[in-house]
């Protein structure tokens, strides 16, 4: 995910010097839910990396931390807590052989998860001394970092959920990060059917403004969209059932090539962390393994997956362009929705009317590819230094998931994985040609 | 590459019973192009392969063979001569475990080249009894058959010559595949420009019409794009050498992240084929090796270094669209260009004026994501069965090369390769912003 | 290395009913001596595996446990404490796939290293009763069981610490696991010579009898050996210091030519853990970076290493034959030698006269591949079931190492390790022909 | 398998001046012997290479000219041929990524086979004219290097064999090598018994003498041998049946531990070219597809299925020693046996009294690890630099296959190869201990 950002939130009363600003409780607020969220975990626990592509719980804790010193202290002055630790929670460096420092941070017992405890509280200390010090004339830019460190965190706290749930999947006791129900169900999940929208000569993305974004948001600017139809709701467990029993799995002829030989040579049956057993589908969550309903929303699916069902349903996945001009004109709340906060921890069944789910339950893949925005341009400074260098081989996702906080996305944003990653909380949302 | 089309050509003067059909000159004059190209090759060269994503010579004139006798002959009650052979030379067949025989072409010594030879002459034969002997009504659906065929068969000659290349190149000896001087060195090349453009609601693809055509040049749509600047011609290696000895192969901050990557793992330093000898770069072709001159056009690199190039020039690659409405705004002729034909099989130095090097010498990667323009639909039957299946992890190239045949492409035309891939004829043409 | 035996130690007074045999005194012993070593370690610490060769301190402190359980109390009617742990420690369960669980022992966050302690307690109270309870018909078989799982578990100590070492290494703080000096350097280490020793018709391994030994050390048999010549003393860092400045790992000559590939495709030139820095060779041990001595052993190097080195030094290495004869014939004590519970945990220079370092410092690799001796025989039961299974491709190293128990060797001690070993600390002993 | 050595063979009448030796004629014959083996096949089919362990037909027959021109005609003052072929054809030359050249021999299509027969008879011109005019001085060296050379060139006859084996085999359509019919069945295969052999100490190997050797055949040496029995036969196909319809592939007890990684990484469950079609065992040959008779000798299995299948049938493989003290013992003719010349290209039912199929049929895997006798020397000069470089990883096997040229196997002959190799016309001679 982009990990940079300007954020300038709610601050219209806040600059008399000598009251709090308002972006101190959202500093204090932020980085207090990444201890709650790591909270259930053993110091062994957050020790645990289950693959390169993720990170141990208390590698997230630090690297966030590691970030404000960075940006927000060292440009002021502030000399570092632990100069040592820079290579250890910096993932911005790059030299020959990254990788290999990045498949190792599951080795980093030490610092322990204690003293990474007292570093986050240190470092904290350390912001609200400077917030509470500056001037006027230095507020403005100093909550435009925290903002950005405050989203990055945010995104960070996404991920330390779906990496200690991939950590605890590798343990045969299959032991849960806390105890969990399945979510409600709401009885009038529904039949899907499909939302007309207006195509046409439409804007997405954001022009310059003081919300806060990510930079690949922007720049705001023209698309051409014909006319479509959009799924009112994800795409479902009995769905995935369906596109299963129907050995969807095996007719290469509902692929895309290259997901085909991906299926096959990851052996690839069923969403990632469930298996089938006879007719029930049963996954492994964060509250352990439990049956999931045919209502709830699929999820922990790839995009090769993604799309071979969309085939398979005699439709297609929506662009991104279409997706937010979907939220545009739907006026979807962004904050309305199942997100972290809500402490399901998993997709749970539609029950509204219209198109629902936009936002929260599970990342929608498109069939973008993830490429600059026209008129991209990356920001000044170290911060915005790798701010395109993901734009290749990505596909972009929409709209947030349970496990996202509520508040971090909007209809702008934009998510971004490789095709074949599973391990994040990512479904389906059909698509058809308006004519139809 | 795409494979499935329906082509009809130049067909004006044909349909009277008892003459001959101008697409019977057309169908003998490709198959013949083909067995030209492989006659300098001996039975032992035309059996090797270099790497999965190539294929012997002999393949390639057996495919196209089985192309015809499976989508022309046999769907009209005629037998294939060679039916244990549909195995070996039908790429089209999926199954478990298909890139374990894609692997293995290179161990086809039988059948040999020769009687791949008698089985392209009986089939041939076969061919042409069949369009003579066509009543009215069936020749416009034979000849679309051939017209596709034998587009089919182009794009062969031209991965013929670049998989053997790559194949003389693995021996010590580096033997030419023939006689071949350097390319002329046009006076005229000079100092790159570029050339504004206007952007607008602008339209790019195929409608349906009687032309030949990909069906991913299908639909005609619409799109907007910002006014922007297009370089005057392609990068050439002196521009390269100012990149690489700027250290730009190994400067993170001019690359995609998937790109560095893939350049530390693989030791990318230059294009392939190419090594640097002091201030020369010596390049291996199908001449053998030799240097190249400095305004000679840049060849066989990825996608990833032609990003990291266009930054280093503070500039960035063209998508496909503007790549398409440039071609259109400035009327280039899809005829005029350094093509197979004229023999040069290397590019060479631009000399002309306005936007030139459009066709020929070099594919352009653009920055576009190979994905189905809005509406596209799959054609019906066996050939057309696979048609979107690539349309993911690709990046669309334009313009063709050196080594395509003159006729074979258009402003429409959309080739499209992984961004790692260097083995084709991939050159660099550089696009900016149109305000700049 | 082997895992099975049958002790029977020092047990002439202890059978009177009520009296406390000594066996009970040797089994708390040896059970307290692993959680010393486990003591300087967090529970992080204790979570980490480094490869897939490892495994986590608290995984060797559980499974050394269960054994107890599986081998001593089940057999007894004596349930496990956790039946669902089985497969999370027992290391002898083969299935498809059984390396997947090898290399996710690094995932155990549960149970915890609290908890294992808790489990290694319940059971040695449950050992002790059913020491103490046992009949004299009973306490013979429960005492050879008894002396297996000690034998056992002496081998895990010694895994535990080369394991450790591993994985604090893979942490680029170095930290240590726990403060260390360097070895005091013994004066009178000298100039290599060899001691000259008789062949002819001799006996090595263990007829049936009454002390412990693994079964790989039975039966005792008659080998011939021609007249040899010995080192008096391990090779040493300076002496590999004059291999490596001479370009030893760049001369193929020297090398066995899969020893040669090898170091090629893992770049080594260096023991494993050391680095060349000028004239200094700098190693990280267990108490962290420091150069080592020139009068050093030299350890941490592969069998390939070895037997270059040798060749370099116009010498070989021993057979185990020749190894067992020359311990027997200089009447070397095995419990004299440099050993874990002296504490330098690093090898230390010779200072002895005749034939020095036989048991302790390092494992001496041998030129005798891994093999059953004459009339080998597999044990019955469940213990005994895999015995030979590792006979193939690895070599045999005899002597121990200053991390083995003291006690735990004798001369006909087989220990054995593929040939691209290098994390246990293994030196290099030479031998010559008999008459030059 | 070992490449050097100095044969000097039945030269009794040969050095009047002016007579033919008798080696010339040794010499044409087998030089012969290399072509007529390659005369079945196409300047395509000698192209091929299925492996990195393999070699193109036509790369066989260079090198092995290569051989008399660096190492006979080149010390002479005989300048090579074509000195720009070192590269291709040289097997000795050790460099930073050999292995690199040595999986791209199946891209040498120049130069072509026709180029290579040339080669062949210039350089045969060239030591036949060597060998007429040399003086009586240098007639020994010279017949010693060029029986070096003839050995040399046997053992690449069979190579030729088992490599082209291999790559027709990768051919969908399973061409024939040549038109062959099954062996003949001999009625009096028999139930498998075991023979007594005497043990004690025992010589093997060969002491210096003018019978030629390769040099780890020396020095004789002794070795205490304990008494055992030794199969009257090889195992057969109806044998492995028993073994697999037991499940003996899945069974892990019945394997070393290395070896049932193997089987499971490599989805092993039959031997190499064969598959189970119901109750037959069909196996591609030199001759095609064929079912196997139940009495033929099992081949094409690895020392790990060897082992395993001895294991099953209660019994093991014999010591290197075992097998020679056997051969020695019985006083089997080494040339009478299935050898190449009786051109069944498969190993035949044992129909003889005592121990049988010594010789000839299939190699026989010993559980000897490949290792230096002791005392053994590596012979001086660039022949000889290589000697012991393969003594490690490897098993000796006995005895020659019907893939050997008659004459070319000794008691004393040791063959090797790593114990996962399938390619090869290997099979299972079993042994017991002597008491049972």
């Amino acid at each position: 995910m982009g990990h940079h950002a300007e954020r300038v939130t709610e601050r219209t009363n806040r600059a008399v010097k000598g009251t709090t600003p308002a972006s101190l409780a959202e500093f204090l607020r932020v980085r207090a839910a990444t201890e709650a969220l790591a909270a259930p975990l053993s110091a062994e626990d957050q020790t645990l990396q289950a693959a390169p592509e993720c990170s141990p719980t208390k590698w997230h804790r630090a690297h966030t931390t590691w970030f404000f010193e960075t940006f927000l202290l060292a440009p002021r002055g502030i000399a570092p807590l632990h100069p040592e630790w820079a290579t250890l929670f910096n993932s911005y460096y790059v030299a020959v052989g990254p990788r290999g420092a990045r498949t190792k941070r599951g080795m980093l017992s030490r610092p322990s998860s204690a003293e990474i405890g007292e570093y986050r509280r240190a470092v904290d200390g350390r912001v609200v001394r400077l917030l509470e010090s500056a001037g006027d004339d230095e507020l403005s830019e100093i909550e435009g970092v925290i903002a950005l460190g405050l989203a990055h965190e945010e995104q960070h706290q996404e991920l330390l959920l779906t990496d200690i749930r991939w950590a605890l999947h590798d343990n045969p006791l299959l032991p849960a990060y806390r105890q969990l129900g399945a979510p409600p169900h709401d009885a009038r999940a529904s039949k899907l059917s499909f939302q007309m929208l207006e195509g046409g000569l439409r804007e997405i993305g954001l022009s310059e403004g003081t919300e806060f974004r990510f930079d690949n948001e922007e720049p705001r600017h023209s698309v051409f969209v014909e006319p479509f139809a959009l799924g009112r709701r994800l795409v479902t467990v009995g769905e995935w059932k369906a596109f299963a029993d129907a050995g969807g799995y095996d007719d290469a002829l509902l692929w895309l090539s290259d997901g085909f030989d991906w299926a096959r040579a990851n052996d690839v049956h069923a969403p990632m962390y469930a298996t089938r057993d006879g007719g029930a589908l049963v996954s492994f969550g964060l509250g352990g393994a439990r049956e999931l309903h045919d209502d709830e929303p699929l999820a922990n699916v790839s995009f090769y997956e993604a799309d071979a069902i969309a085939r398979f349903m005699d439709a297609r996945l929506p662009t991104e362009a279409e997706w937010e001009v979907a939220a545009l004109t739907t006026n979807a709340d962004p904050r309305a929705g199942n997100f972290v906060g809500d402490d399901l921890l998993s997709p749970r069944s539609a029950g509204g009317e219209g198109v629902t789910q936009l936002y929260g339950d599970a990342w929608e893949w498109t069939s973008s590819a993830y490429a600059p925005y026209p008129g991209f341009r990356t920001r000044a400074g170290a911060v915005g230094e790798y701010n395109g260098k993901f734009m290749v081989n990505q596909l972009v996702l929409r709209g947030g998931s349970c496990l996202t906080p509520r508040g971090h996305v909007r209809a702008s944003y934009r998510n971004f994985w490789h095709p074949h990653t599973r391990f994040q909380t990512t479904g389906v949302r059909l698509a058809r040609a308006g004519d139809r």
